[in-house]
């Protein structure tokens, strides 16, 4: 069980790492180490005051040997990477979580992995984010109220389980999911992943550059998640691409479904497909 | 010019007519009059204390005949009819202006037709809406820091022009775009009815109504508009269908491109991609 006075250590000191970092300290009495790239992260975390131990990777056995709960914060790649390269350093019983946005690539792997180095990985995916990265621009209170999904694979230890469930909810998070890894993958391809792909799409129109003067509430909201970082979604998408294949041909079908209404001058069928879209829209949420 | 006591009738007494009505009550010292259908809308009209006079239509000539301003709020159609049925009726030299969300089907035949029964007609659109309708949601911020384009047409009288302008400003309009009718449906296709064709085919999904608890913002702001007015927002994408149907195109396009960019498990070309709207989005919004 999680008590709050743990020795975590974060790994990857960006948006979310940052953010992490941020909530645990107002939240908790655990005590909080960084394994961070060197450079001007480096330097912001040992100026922040958060830490305890901040290191660039050269010398984070210590920190590791003492660690409770190491939470990786980096992109799936760097994680399984990052893992694989450390496990043997992590103190025994430990339990390992992450925080990726894409899940059956890594969680029954690392399972398996993290169990035979005497560790307890549970896959995690706090659903919150911002246009802009960076430890600069975590919040403490970046997961308010954020959906939390927790991917148990078949051999996850059901007390690391309830360790991460903890987390997510001290960390703020409203709404704690636990589903499988495939799950996770083939939700996260329509609710995350294909308004990402809709979003730079839909900015690659000529008339974008002029949009000034013209536009609303509804043009902020469908370009707002265009500036991504693409080296790390160009892995999720990857890394998902059966779901999120699955995703775009639904929605060039439903968009191409109104523009055949449209072109034929078909009023009562236009109707039709944007009443099915709102009764849709209101029967979800409603 | 706008002195802000004069007589002014709104017809069409929906969200975007009560929200008028409600700031222009709140704001200047004109005397409101309302012409609207019987039934619900005209008892909470009654209600409300912000007009004059209320009318269903029968009895509007006197109300009409004493108009400085008439702006008309309802869908494009109904608004052409309307002012072709009514013109005869309204004080010479008064403004009409209207609040659609298309410009080219009415702005030219309006303004000559108004002409010739000695009124001046400017188009107008308040980029502002809700994802509810009627009286009963209408607000008195509905307007704030919204942008307001104005489209008048060759023979626009230029003193109607500025009453328009200064009435855009007493709807808390921030910014107001002086354009012609054909630019602003380019515009709008790309603002406004393109992301209104997305949220619907977005919604459409098989994976939708599982959402929850797998969703952030990208799914609440993608879908946010789905709940649209079939019958106003079919009129709206018909009466623009050249302009709407190049935007669906471009949009099919660049979606297709991150698609097969996916498929063929081409990391760079999805980074560019991804790249490309993400330079673009920070480009124009900085």
């Amino acid at each position: 069980m999680f008590k709050g006075t743990e020795n975590v250590t974060i790994v990857g000191l960006g948006l979310i790492g940052g953010s992490v970092a941020k909530a645990l300290k107002a939240r908790s009495d655990c005590k909080i180490h960084a394994i961070t790239r060197g450079g001007e992260t480096m330097l912001q975390c040992l100026q922040s005051g958060l830490f305890e131990r901040v290191s660039d990777g050269s010398d984070s056995e210590s920190i590791l040997a003492l660690s409770d709960i190491v939470i990786v914060c980096l992109s799936p790649n760097a994680t399984k990477n990052w893992i694989i390269n450390n496990a043997k350093n992590i103190s025994g019983g430990a339990v390992v979580t992450d925080v990726c946005g894409i899940k059956r690539d890594l969680c029954n792997d690392l399972t398996e992995y993290c169990s035979a180095n005497n560790l307890r990985f549970v896959g995690g995916h706090p659903m919150a984010g911002r246009e802009v990265s960076g430890f600069t621009n975590s919040l403490e209170t970046l997961f308010d109220r954020c959906n939390y999904i927790i991917t148990p694979a078949q051999n996850t230890d059901s007390d690391a389980l309830e360790t991460v469930k903890s987390l997510a909810r001290v960390l703020g998070a409203k709404h704690i999911t636990i589903t499988t890894p495939e799950n996770h993958d083939r939700m996260i391809a329509f609710t995350s992943q294909l308004p990402h792909v809709l979003a730079g799409a839909y900015m690659k129109s000529s008339t974008a550059p002029e949009h000034k003067g013209y536009s609303a509430g509804s043009y902020r909201d469908v370009s707002r998640v265009a500036p991504v970082d693409e080296k790390l979604w160009s892995e999720l998408f990857l890394l998902n691409s059966d779901n999120l294949i699955d995703e775009i041909d639904a929605l060039l079908y439903n968009i191409a479904e109104m523009k055949s209404a449209i072109l034929s001058k078909d009023k009562p069928q236009v109707e039709k497909v944007l009443r099915e879209g709102r009764i849709r829209k209101q029967e979800i949420d409603n």
